[in-house]
């Protein structure tokens, strides 16, 4: 099963993203979680620390070892022979095979396209085992859907809030993730606080697509101040996104479970 | 004087955006409102109806026209005699006229490399007038950093809120800014609910670079699930914004003031 999490900026993606990660491989199997925002910080969400996250060779990095490898960087001929790639490319914990995007830039050096480009390419040409899964936590709004960055993936999960712009936001991303052939759109609905704000939401949506709603939390709030987000603590998100991943797993189910 | 505002998603750029915009047309002069982010809602939060921003033709083809009309595209062979083309490009709004990057695209079409370069040429050249000024309101996160959009700003303003990843973020911002040139940073920090909250951003940058501490906003919270914004309403939030803009004015006062 392959994810992309999306959304406004703000919404709670990464936060998201981490309890799903804490979840599945918990429960499932392996989960490659990768940080596809240049502006990173899911590392530290799913409890890796900054130091460790900031020495690991980013992704974009495979495109060249792959090349000498095989020659002409076409790395779905060494499929699913990657295995060493990937214990060079990423961190491990527990379940979690955590990867990182690109290297921090100087400013007006380049644009991201290269790195987005090279993840489009093995999102979509990784064969995974049954059981495994990869989640990928995307840039805030909608130039990754501009670029196809997640083409490959089975389900684009869209967080919003309870605001019109992050719901504009949400339904450009279900328009372009059309484009992209992307066969599933699930809406997870994050820092609900009334019947009003849910109701405010629910309206915005077809039912089918709300996969559920995340009330808001003080924890997360505070815990954003702390050196380590630790998000897997917080007890309210895990239960409710429990079922938002059991929703997630029916509906790609025919592909992977 | 020329002003970009970034952070990361959801601290609140649109917001203090939108504020400084209208603080800064009630008392000095024309505005010109750029929204530079493809994830565009800056035109709503000045009292643009939706529509109209819609309609208006993005600051990207102004490329074509100029070239069409100076055979080279250089505009800045054309600078002052802007005139025509902001009137056709912008939609004005008393002393502010606003400008949006680009067209929603479609997914998997294209990047927004384009519409970056452009900005980056058309600010760093363009001669405003005594007492008018620039503010652009940048993309979530630090890719338009790495792309230099905002090379031609007197000062970047980056929005913090009380996390470690908005102070993350800034501390990026500020390394990419010194990157480009650009000669002022300045930290708003926004979304303050308590004492606590203050002291832990106060603590993560030099006393001089913060500019002032937006207190968190119920009224602007519940106003995002109204048709439009109307941020200017906010009274708390003008008035903390007003000593912003007075600090911001003496900080880049030798060049325009």
């Amino acid at each position: 099963m392959k994810l992309a999490i999306s959304g406004k900026g703000g919404v709670g993606k990464t936060t998201i993203a981490s309890a799903l990660i804490n979840i599945i491989a918990r429960n499932e199997g392996t989960v490659y979680a990768i940080d596809a925002d240049p502006d990173a910080c899911l590392a530290s969400s799913i409890g890796i620390p900054d130091e460790e996250a900031a020495s690991l060779k980013p992704v974009v990095e495979m495109r060249d070892a792959i090349r000498n490898k095989t020659g002409n960087g076409a790395f779905y001929n060494l499929n699913p022979k990657l295995d060493d790639f990937i214990d060079d490319y990423s961190y491990k914990l527990g379940n979690i095979r955590f990867f990182r995007m690109g290297d921090p830039k100087k400013g007006g050096s380049e644009c991201y396209c290269r790195e987005n480009t090279f993840l489009n390419a093995l999102i979509s040409s990784l064969l995974l085992d049954q059981n495994d899964t990869v989640i990928m936590d995307m840039g805030a709004g909608i130039e990754h859907l501009s670029r196809g960055t997640a083409r490959g993936v089975d389900m684009m999960l869209v967080v919003v809030e309870p605001g019109r712009n992050s719901i504009n936001t949400a339904k450009q991303v279900e328009r372009m993730a059309k484009d992209l052939g992307i066969p599933k759109v699930g809406i997870i609905a994050n820092k609900i606080r009334s019947v009003g704000e849910k109701q405010f939401i629910a309206k915005n949506f077809q039912d089918d697509l709300i996969l559920g709603y995340i009330k808001f939390s003080e924890a997360i709030w505070a815990n954003a101040m702390e050196p380590s987000q630790a998000v897997e603590l917080d007890k309210d998100l895990l239960v409710e996104m429990e079922k938002v991943c059991r929703k997630i797993l029916r509906e790609v189910g025919g592909k992977s479970n």
